[in-house]
């Protein structure tokens, strides 16, 4: 409401040349009244149904720009029905600015009595609903022929993916330091136009593991040469003792050697290591260069790839150096998952489910009926999950990019798991591994806690399980830490546990979630015992 | 105008009952006729004479709260009276909040035909006077009763420093990242308070020198602690090697021994070693705590320890690795100058008679009469010079933190003086001294290109010569890079050339500089061989 959606819909389709479609038009056309009469004479379910009809028809046309009321994401048969041939893009702006255009007039039915209360409101209402689009464009301050331009913008760098893979674009909406994160297949080897395209200029140097740098880093670098660009390859070893300032000491000799400037990029193609130690290296050599995040892990491209953080490890403790500096772009390239490891895939698929007990529904239930298809690696199911995941994670880094707040659910099964890996010596286990152990026994903490449902616990359990991921500190095996003990120990050296004090987001229904730092330290000793 | 300095004045006047005076009123109330009838009557020069008067009138009282026209600080004469017993205010505003206070009103005879316009210019007209306020405050968007409230902060917060010493503060004025320099004498002491004012809570640890622990860091952790802080204490050697990615590393051990969490706070006390290396460790060390610098050299009271600049060196090469992190607080105590060597005084020098080229012609010509007393640590003369200095680069880092543009102004002198201290290999040296016979052959090339008056150079030359700083290659003794192309290849290696070209800012006339890159080689050449 107020953010301009009829305008800008209007807009586009003029450019486009295309028709366009207004649900609520279509509405009051149908039932010959005003919205805001149906409002009144039949109360707003009555509404709701007219909507719905008129959204499955026009969801069902190709080639239509189409604009909807606001409340149409709250019914997810809605949004399937816009997904069938359409991107989804939502408009929002802020409060003050949609008083500004709506004023409080009588013709906006949900406004009531207090405007401004209830334009707060109804964004909080809608606020899950709207993470599901697959751009998410702040107005405020825009006008229609510039949201016009960035929808048009998003949309063609959509539609130039490769053919054969329905690619996905998300935006990281963090104004001057926003980014595009492309999810899909062969997107490496079209690295020099995306590059042109985000405006990376500059030499390049690319950053690998020797032996990704032979099965893609090669290729690459020749595409980018063939392209005209300088490219220098510094490839680390893949293991963690990659992440220190040792490793990075040695980057930066080879950045100086290779003649980068300020203006110069870094590409990252890897893992979290080579993403942890790229971006670091990148954040601070000449007081930060750009980089470019080219995850070839599933835990990097759901995850570790977006937002901007970095690190490197200390003697006394895993990422206690570090900063947050944003890529200029992530590109996802589903195809370099074909070599990944089988227990590696499984370890990411931790974190995509983590998403989906946090963020929104559908991709829980998503995964629930297409896991099989997921783990056999299928493109269109891979890049529907990764495209979720990272449009989730693009969504929460928007709106707190330096983890002062909303940014910590994304801690959800982390708490634990931190320790779990800690107390292991990070041995033995992958992160993925400790934080599926991690969100059961966090998830347990919940039910215990009455903040969920024992049913969720168990939904929860069996996709975990499905995927092959431990479930219980037993299933770990010979990397099981010795006893509650050392992991609380280790939870509490954490980085986050500020003033000593632990801090819990515990999953409370799917897609919502509650903070907690009142747990009761005998019911975490209980249940960290019964493991 | 129209940024509200006569409520806000009226406003502050109440809170603290004490008189007000508007420049503006006396004027009117004296001709017996408007400004704007004055204006259309007798011109604009006769308004700016009886203005004079009544602003000279206005500073002759004590205890009173002046609000003037916007014109005035164009006269030094005026600025001279004003700050005779007085805090001078500077409020500024955007063109929009600014029009959109006085629309185009006949009132107001300044903005003539086309008030957008008119705007802007008397807006960069004025920039460079306002920069000479002690406090620049941006009201758009405040309320006159929040005006009022950051003026009172400010001058209880100056007001509040040690008796024998007219502190000054000064604004790094980056919104959510900005921050106060405080300049005074007995600060360190205040600290507690300080730190209480900006907010600066949680765990410390105190970053210093053995030798300046010794004489001044002690009795700050003493004193720190009798407030009830907690503070660790990590001593480096005051060499340059501290500077390193090794001396970070130790020092992050030693934080995270300190138990320091995100909410802790590195407090950085020392000149451009510890403060560099305390910046980039607080920059990166759990993804970025606070800082505070507490600046004990000339050279980075007035210069380094402002804007945020971060670094740790490579064996390649200075300064290559770092971050722009700026700190919560600068306390730049100038007891703590006592102690330092004569030759690092003079050195210091060098940077405060950068800023007098490129900043306002006042700090220059207070040099020129003063310089006697400032090189003598009188305490007067040296609070007003750093305050001065420190002003000048507030403004400029808020203007551009990250040297996009405008901060490269900051670079004059620098371009050859760095491409010495390099050839030179940092040895022998100090930094002013490199940077003065670096302004020396920039201000020779300025008047060789035709951008400057022969006259500027010799003013420029006489004042460094007088603060005993070398003005020639030949003054460098042993230290004297063996021929021209020495400097220039380390020139051209140096991180701020960009795509080879070398860029330089030359002094066009005082307070004035233009931006060249297009300096002959051979003409660099001739005046580097010249020396």
């Amino acid at each position: 409401m107020g953010t301009g959606k009829t305008a800008a819909a209007q807009c586009l389709a003029s450019r486009l040349g295309r028709p366009m479609v207004d649900t609520d038009a279509a509405v009051e056309a149908r039932a010959g009244r005003t919205i805001a009469r149906i409002f009144t004479e039949d109360g707003e379910a009555a509404f709701r149904e007219l909507e719905a009809a008129a959204v499955a028809e026009a969801g069902a046309l190709r080639g239509a720009v189409i604009a909807t009321g606001g409340g149409v994401p709250l019914r997810r048969d809605n949004m399937r029905h816009l997904r069938r041939h359409g991107l989804i893009v939502a408009l929002i702006a802020s409060p003050e600015a949609i008083l500004a255009r709506v004023g409080g007039g009588a013709a906006r039915p949900l406004l009531g009595g207090d405007p401004a209360m209830s334009v707060s409101r109804l964004l909080a209402e809608r606020d899950a609903a709207y993470r599901d689009a697959d751009l998410v464009l702040d107005t405020s301050g825009l006008s229609t022929e510039q949201v016009a331009d960035r929808v048009l913008a998003f949309a063609e760098a959509r539609s130039g993916a490769a053919p054969d893979g329905a690619a996905r674009v998300v935006r990281v909406d963090l104004g001057e330091r926003g980014y595009d994160v492309h999810v899909g297949r062969g997107l490496l080897a079209r690295l020099p136009v995306l590059l042109r395209e985000a405006g990376v200029t500059g030499r390049l140097a690319l950053l690998t593991h020797p032996r990704l740098d032979a099965r893609y880093g090669r290729a690459l670098a020749d595409a980018l040469r063939a392209a005209g660009r300088e490219v220098a390859t510094v490839t680390v070893p893949p293991s963690e003792s990659s992440k220190s300032l040792r490793a990075a000491g040695r980057v930066y000799d080879a950045l100086v050697d290779a003649q980068l400037d300020r203006g110069a990029a870094l590409l990252a193609l890897g893992g979290g290591v080579v993403g942890d130690l790229g971006g670091f290296v990148a954040a601070t050599f000449l007081r930060g260069i750009r980089w470019v995040s080219l995850p070839t892990t599933l835990l990097a491209q759901v995850d570790a790839a977006i937002g901007g953080k970095t690190a490197v490890n200390l003697p006394r403790g895993k990422n206690l150096v570090g900063t947050v500096h944003q890529p200029a772009l992530v590109v996802a390239d589903i195809d370099t998952l074909a070599s990944l490891p089988r227990r590696e895939l499984r370890s990411g698929m931790a974190e995509v489910i983590k998403t989906g007990v946090i963020g929104a529904p559908d991709p829980f239930e998503f995964l629930e009926a297409n896991l099989r298809r997921v783990l056999a690696r299928r493109a269109g199911e891979l890049i529907h999950t990764i495209g979720r995941c990272a449009a989730y994670k693009a969504a929460v880094v928007s709106r707190d990019e330096r983890e002062s707040g909303e940014r910590m659910v994304l801690n959800y099964g982390h708490t634990i798991g931190h320790g779990i890996e800690a107390a292991a010596g990070y041995r033995g286990l992958t992160h993925g591994e400790a934080v599926a152990v991690g969100m059961t026994l966090e998830a347990r903490l919940a039910v215990r806690l009455g903040v969920c449902e024992p049913v969720l616990l168990d939904r929860q359990t069996a996709l975990l399980a499905a995927a092959g991921l431990p479930v219980r500190l037993a299933d770990l095996g010979r990397a099981r830490p010795r006893g509650p003990a050392t992991i609380l120990a280790a939870m509490t050296h954490d980085k986050k546990a500020r003033a000593g004090r632990l801090r819990f987001v515990l999953p409370a229904s799917l897609g919502r979630t509650a903070v907690r730092d009142d747990v009761p330290p005998a019911l975490l000793e209980e249940v960290l015992a019964d493991g």
